[in-house]
């Protein structure tokens, strides 16, 4: 190897673990959130307020992750000047960073529902929905990732399709909830507390359905981003 | 003046005039998506479902806007390889547009949340509150966009006070509606209407907060995410 050759050598390894980083940083930083939303679920559906506080809490460093990540995108751009799919890499990961920041908050606001509806003193019926569709998006988080993490443009596909499916399942959630609130007046306050924290399960969701879009773009060089399930379909099976 | 010198001339020529036409591109996006915003508002108040299925309808251009210019944000950052702050604009705009794109949306829920309050006969209270916050958001939304054309830190922070103060007045409107709701039960459905529109219109103040960070961040070269106000005007008066 000559030395020239060896000097470019090393700087596209040195490039490469750059963009292996981000990649596992970013990942982890995945893991972190779908824990947050997890544990929100299990805040809201248990009235533990202890929980919920830490979930808060925990916020605080997605925040700072998200812009520390972004920071060492950022970098990679001006140091190294990727090109052609490094380039899509590295921006679609600035991308996803924004969309588990906004998980987290998601995650926070279902924690703030569960205070306040612990204030309230609870609901007298049960909250499923919320145990359903929180483990529904938090499973679609987890998948999101998966199928970043292996350039899976099938498994982001089925992400799509389970947004779809987390929709109509929130519809029939929040009919539900206003009859119920309809019946028994009394209870108004605290099922709007259980409203926001399925309105912002629902967020998760689109939000996992972002993260699949940005693989699909990875892999096959096409946005499709506001594009329903049948055009995405076709688009992964070209 | 050299062939190489011309020629380095020619190329920085050009270069600042496609700085210049995503910024111009993504100003006019802005623009469009403040009368989104003024105009869902507008549909609400009036119960409006011509307008509001204009709104609906306008938000495909919106998402096919977004989609255009980060393209060519991503076409500038592979060809001409920006470094320091042009590096900073481009990838500020590619965010930015991600919040025009989000502010579009919530304007579609506002519109729908019209649409349906509309085929429920309205409300027998008026609903000032959305007209209040509406005009509030969208004034945001000029003026962060008017920050970011003048590079304006000064206005930007002004900006995230007027979202602290559109979270103040949110969280009375929600506490007003509440109690309606209590009183008269007979008016949940039309009241959740309301209440969806609005927490619609207080994350448009989210946005707008947030194209305010990107300017002082280009300004200033610091970010203020997640920072609280009193530390975000303390950055902007350094």
């Amino acid at each position: 190897m000559t030395e020239k050759s060896a000097h470019s050598h090393h700087i596209s390894q040195q490039f490469n673990a750059d963009l292996d980083d981000i990649k596992t940083r970013m990942l982890e930083m995945g893991g972190l959130v779908e824990k947050q939303v997890a544990d929100a679920t299990n805040a809201f559906m248990n009235l533990d307020t202890g929980l919920a506080s830490d979930v808060k809490q925990g916020d605080n460093l997605v925040n700072s992750l998200e812009v520390a990540i972004d920071e060492e995108c950022t970098i990679i751009l001006a140091r190294r000047h990727p090109a052609a799919s490094d380039l899509r890499l590295v921006l679609s990961i600035s991308k996803i960073l924004s969309d588990l920041e906004r998980m987290g908050d998601e995650a926070s606001k279902v924690a703030e529902s569960a205070i306040r509806l612990t204030e309230l003193g609870g609901l007298p019926r049960s909250v499923l929905e919320i145990r359903h569709i929180g483990d529904h998006v938090s499973g679609m988080v987890r998948n999101a990732l998966d199928a970043f993490a292996r350039l899976d443009i099938d498994l982001a596909l089925a992400v799509a399709e389970e947004d779809k499916a987390v929709d109509l399942e929130y519809g029939t959630a929040m009919r539900s909830l206003v009859t119920y609130m309809i019946e028994d007046p009394r209870t108004i306050s605290s099922v709007l507390q259980v409203m926001w924290a399925l309105r912002s399960l629902e967020r998760v969701g689109d939000h996992a359905r972002n993260i699949a879009e940005h693989v699909i773009y990875l892999v096959k060089g096409a946005n499709v981003r506001h594009v329903d399930i049948d055009e995405m379909a076709a688009t992964v099976q070209e």
